[in-house]
């Protein structure tokens, strides 16, 4: 499938990073990075594609593991350099068994203020 | 305030790329890059700062806009590599006036898979 991609800003390495978002309950369930191909194979499987920059190769999320990420809709913000994937997630997102990959906290931030306060 | 950082993955030009997510409806706002001085002040002041990377400098995100962030949770990812910062969102987050900065869609993805159609 041909498509126009929007112009999208890749870094110097060939990347945009993608944040991907359950799309029922808007939980960000990870981040991870992709390059043009990545993001054609993204868009024309329906499933999420991201270039590992550890292993220098490309991988399909769930693929070996069955936590598959059934895409649903894709933006991409103002600068034309950061992804929003929303998808359908099969099981935990994280390899750590966890639903996100997002659950450790940093603890000690100052969380008290608020419009009025200032 | 002194404070320890846990083991967090800056990259190459000592930047981790954060999440900024609406803490009231989980929608996706931004992404923008803080290095270990903006997360400190952003920890300290319990509002958001960055490193902008075009204007090589730190911003305070609504010091000029009055759209500001008030921090209410900050998590990382399993590798250390990604923060998502929750916030009470002033206003719209996006310099364009709308709430989020992902308002722009990529069309002709594929969204029809489901587990069972697998």
């Amino acid at each position: 499938m041909e498509m126009e991609l929007p112009e999208l800003k890749f870094d110097g390495e060939g990347l945009i990073p993608a944040i991907v978002q359950d799309h029922e309950n808007g939980e960000v369930l990870m981040l991870a990075y992709m390059d043009r191909e990545a993001l054609r194979r993204t868009l024309s499987s329906g499933r999420t594609w991201f270039w590992s920059r550890s292993r220098r190769e490309y991988w399909c999320k769930g693929e070996t593991s069955g936590h598959r990420q059934y895409v649903r809709r894709i933006r991409y913000d103002c600068d034309g350099d950061a992804l929003l994937v929303e998808v359908l997630q099969v099981g935990p997102a994280c390899h750590t068994g966890k639903r996100s990959c997002f659950f450790n906290e940093i603890r000690g931030a100052r969380t008290d203020l608020s419009p009025e306060s200032q």
